[in-house]
């Protein structure tokens, strides 16, 4: 580790409020850092004592025989201001802030304290973690700057693990550890940011993704204001393949609300966040559980092909929940060969079931050979990913102990992943011993797969993404400019997608000529920079089917136009265009992830149905592909009840653009809305009828 | 009990093929009846042994004292059928029938083995629980007439619990046991009935709710094949204000497939099940987990008042985490008064959030007193109908066992339902210590939350409604007659349900007559019992506008039916109908459950997007409705964009009428399918445009 060296491995660490008792604030780090073997520099600080906890005790930072390199700030409120300016005069390095009362508890004042204390930092050269800050935990190197209660209970041989935590709040940074301890699982760094204010989580996490020793990391956020070090850490992480996953939480409306009343945190649209981190390779888990569930799966060190699970149990029930469960988290079964069939009908008993899921019945009561005789039937078998072994219940007249070496033996002959699901605490334990996963249902040992699986894929599709360019740092001016409808569709045409034939016509002769070089019916409205809404103005007028009517409508609407005050800009006249479907595509700029493109079921009722995809660009034809079949529209693309199919290919390859327009600074665009895009069938192309492009 | 009572309660029981070992078959209920108490006499049978576990062993039925209550068949494959009859022929009142190898192996043969067994027990007044069963176990009366393994881990005290479960599968007749265990609940009955071939685990369930210390029934259900019991066990358990929650697996295809190759069961249609459900007031849980999570609930004797929730946590993030949860299950959140918002403003520091969710923040760690200042202020609003306290971390610093013995008053003082969400171990058995209910993360304890006071909603509802005709038991003819459009159309009109005005027409001159009647544009349609399909013959003509026109319409529909061979019923000329949304109402008769109504939106696409809620008849308008909004497009019906609202009360009142149509068997319809109904907005009605309705 180079980076943040010394918020991971200081050389040495002075705690400032240091105190005697290990229960309280400024007491734990004291005791944490002896229990857990820091090799560094221990320099306790305060006034009123001699010792601490068996340690020479300093009464400020002028009296300690060295800069440290890193301070626990561990005096309350207010007070913390100042003494973070002394750290910083007294050239220490990174200063960890626990005091709370900042910016969470006042946007404007505690905002204010915090920049003051970092501006102090800053120009010291000093970092600062913090404030409101639970603290650091590195059990790696025994840097442990933290007052979280959790690490009382511990054993300091449980942090020699490979998962690291990091998180904003403190809870949430001991909360994932303790779930992970019950199930045997140490970690080796669990980090609380709390506020931000310097050093940010996603900053700190770059930094721990480079600890070798890491193989999985964990991330909870309550907001995500930039993405600047999430991007960088996703792609140190993916380099070295280390996988991702976060919780980030508001996902309701409900929850945005309670985090922005705890924490005045900028709340993130939530279908904008999932995007991201689907686009980065991070696996977002739903909740808590879902969080550290699938941890065990990723510290084995499998590689998987695919994701056809073969399940094998000794009870029919298991056999059928687990493949409800399959099919609810979208995970298939395999088929298994004829071959493998054959194989098995000369093994198990006549009332046994052959196919996937296999059912052993009740005969592994009376023949514990079973289990071992089958499992390395099923591991040849090339159309198996990944195992589920349902042992439900067990006892007295079971073999459990075979079953369970069986199983673990099988799981290394084969390198595939391989999950126990054991409701009875003496089953699980036994296999559990043997080192095998064990979960408690079928469905959370299927979800868990999944997840893993899943992720897996994922992963490795964003790697195989050629490397795009990177996000353009352009920032849109504070105020927006709507273009009108002719200037909109011409810069649409301009960057290649299609947009209905159309001319804007400044007189009623020019509208004339353009009926009769466009060809009747044609559409006419009226076009204007002023004026969003045509119709309700009536501005748009369909099947006008004569150079006469043409003539009068162009008379019409310019006089609406003019009346109304507005600029005239001419009006347009546009082919009816054909086209099968109405589709949506839309695109904006989210203030934290820019660039956002909406694609989806078009039409009057968009807003209600919301059957749109997101796609941050830059992507590719392949990706706009993949997000237009998640859409509920989807089975229509193929063509249904005899229809032909639509014309994706040209759908996709008008998105990819509109992508590659939001992603061009010198096309300034901040927003637009296609709708309708008409789709056609396939080879007749789609083409956009209404366009509004916002330029800043 | 009076039903069933020699299996639930008999007064002497004989194992046939008793062992000396309790690890056999054959030994375990032996083993077991002495274990857990049972009162009666127990007469263990082996032609072999003169004792058996301490009990005097006979050679065979004709040996005993007396003809027993109850037998168990723990003899293997087909010698349990020559029991079965010898026990019959002694006068036995029940045979729990272990031996395997019948119908779920061979659905013919197999078969017909049971029906030999149950008709032989039938001519003698005997009963037979399995084949196939793993047996039953009643607690109460110590009648463990089961070879289940878990036991053997039990205490007897263990089973002095309020909860039953009735599985027809073995494994998940204990393995929910084994999950309660772990929470410290007692099971008073766990039933595994088998193959059912005579007592199914429906009639059994019927009499085990009629045991009064059962609070809440848990079902396993793998198939349905009827549903007599099921509805009878609903009404008792209603009468009684007993909640049954119940897994009915199979809800995938996949799952399906693997329950039919392990036991040949009937695949029944999920979404229909899901409506039986919810039409009997049972809750239907998603998986294992799902069946047995909210059982604490159950048992603590509340009496909610609705489902508003207030969460109050030490962490921030738990709060953001468990709004996020309500929401996800449909929970809303609480919204306090301005008087609790101002007591509480009074308590709390200044940094804590006084909205709801309720942040105490670390602030709780230096005052303990905090926790049960703020509890009886919010005891007090209105608003509160439900609890939720998270303590994530804790550990020294923190006054756990005084938080616990404060939740603890605090649930005891509002009498409304509480649960804890604590992670830690240590914590969590504090909590629970104090006798709350806890879960290890807020998003398991939102969920059985939210099972437990929606489940209790929908009983409440489906209790208040009036007591409806039951099922008529009308069974339709094997062949089925489709009307044609004319006919389907009359049956409907007569049924009060709006039809587009239409004339039959003979000739030509009643078409012209018709046209002038109804008034142009019209449709005209060819009407043949035959075609089923007719826009592909080119028998549907759209806007018909002239008098002339309609009389040649006529011929050449004429001309076509004739030259099809099919019948000619005539033509029908219909006007143009109205409306806003094309809808569809469908109805089938379920081989199992019945009438099955449905009605969702229509248009071409209603087989891809399936946007469509079932109705089980009877049901009410009120019902009708409550389905309609479940559909993706409810919020037009309300009116969007400026829309007015549509016309939903004639919709229902068309819906319901479908459902008494159903049920009545003059009627005879088997089948109809209505697609569009064309609705219009409030005021204007709705109309059926195309009908085609099979008889049967």
């Amino acid at each position: 580790m180079t980076r943040l060296k010394a918020a991971l491995d200081p050389r040495s660490v002075a705690i400032i409020g240091a105190s005697e008792n290990p229960n309280k604030v400024g007491g734990r780090p004291v005791h944490y850092l002896d229990k857990f073997g820091f090799k560094g520099k221990i320099f306790p600080i305060n006034p009123s004592r001699s010792e601490v906890q068996g340690h020479k005790c300093y009464k400020s930072l002028a009296d300690l025989p060295e800069a440290p390199d890193m301070t626990i700030v561990a005096v309350a409120g207010d007070n913390a201001i100042g003494t973070v300016e002394d750290c910083a005069a007294h050239g220490v390095k990174v200063a960890v802030v626990m005091a709370s009362g900042f910016g969470e508890v006042d946007a404007v004042a505690g905002k204010a304290k915090e920049r003051r204390m970092v501006e102090a930092a800053h120009k010291a050269g000093m970092r600062i973690v913090g404030p409101n800050s639970q603290g650091l935990a590195n059990f790696g190197t025994g840097t442990i700057a933290s007052f979280s209660t959790m690490f009382m209970e511990m054993e300091p041989s449980e942090g020699q693990g490979l998962v690291a935590m990091l998180s904003q709040s403190g809870a949430l940074s001991s909360v994932p550890v303790g779930f992970l301890r019950q199930r045997g699982i140490g970690v080796r760094h669990t980090h609380a940011t709390g506020n931000d204010a310097d050093i940010t989580v996603g900053e700190l996490a770059v930094a721990v993704a480079e600890d070798p020793e890491v193989k999985l990391l964990l991330l909870y956020l309550e907001s995500i204001p930039d993405t600047k070090y999430l991007e960088e850490l996703a792609s140190v992480a993916l380099k070295r393949d280390l996988p991702i996953v976060a919780l980030k939480s508001g996902r309701s409306e409900a929850g945005r609300q309670a985090a922005q009343s705890h924490t005045g945190a900028l709340a993130n649209e939530d279908r904008v966040v999932d995007a991201f981190f689907e686009q980065h390779g991070i696996w977002r888990a739903p909740d808590m559980r879902g969080l550290v569930e699938a941890t065990e799966l990723y510290l084995k060190g499998w590689k998987p092909k695919g994701r056809r699970l073969v399940a094998i149990s000794n009870s029919g029930a298991v056999c059928v929940m687990t493949a409800d469960a399959a099919t609810n988290v979208g995970m298939p079964m395999a088929k298994l060969s004829a071959e493998t069939d054959k194989k098995l009908k000369g093994i198990l008993p006549s009332f046994a079931t052959t196919t996937n899921p296999i059912d052993l019945t009740a005969a592994l009561l009376s023949n514990s050979r079973l289990f071992g005789d089958i499992l390395p039937v099923i591991a040849e078998d090339p159309a198996a990913d990944a195992f589920l072994i349902g042992v439900p219940v067990a006892g007295p007249g079971y073999d459990v102990e075979a079953f369970a070496r069986d199983a673990a033996a099988f799981g290394k002959q084969t390198g595939k992943p391989l999950v126990i699901a054991a409701t009875q605490k003496s089953v699980a334990d036994q296999f559990a011993a043997e080192g095998s996963s064990v979960f408690p249902t079928e469905t959370e040992a299927v979800t868990a797969l999944h997840q893993f699986l899943a992720h897996r894929e994922l992963m490795a599709h964003i790697k195989a993404r050629q490397a795009k360019a990177a996000r353009a740092p352009w920032v849109p001016a504070a105020t927006t400019t709507m273009l009108n409808e002719a200037d909109s569709l011409a810069l649409l045409a301009e960057r290649g997608i299609p947009v209905v034939p159309y001319r804007l016509c400044r007189s009623r002769a020019e509208a004339i000529a353009a009926f009769e070089t466009i060809g009747g019916p044609v559409v006419v409205k009226g076009c204007s920079a002023d004026i969003a809404h045509k119709s309700e103005l009536g501005l748009v007028k369909l099947g006008v089917s004569s150079r006469e009517e043409a003539g009068e409508v162009w008379a019409q609407m310019e006089a609406i136009i003019r009346k109304h005050g507005s600029r005239f800009d001419g009006v347009i006249v546009a082919a009816m265009a054909g086209g099968r479907r109405e589709i949506m595509i839309g695109a904006h700029r989210d203030p934290v992830f820019g660039p956002v493109v909406a694609v989806g079921d078009g039409g009057k009722y968009v807003e209600i149905f919301r059957d749109t995809a997101l796609l941050l660009p830059p992507f590719s034809k392949e990706e706009a592909k993949a997000a237009l079949h998640k859409l509920r529209i989807a089975p229509l693309f193929a063509g249904v009840r005899g229809e032909p199919p639509m014309d994706i290919e040209a759908l996709c390859d008008a998105v990819m653009r509109i992508g590659d327009l939001m992603m061009d600074p010198t096309a300034k665009v901040v927003s637009l809305d296609l709708n309708p895009v008409l789709l056609d069938s396939a080879g007749k192309g789609c083409v956009v009828v209404d366009a509004v492009v916002f330029q800043g």
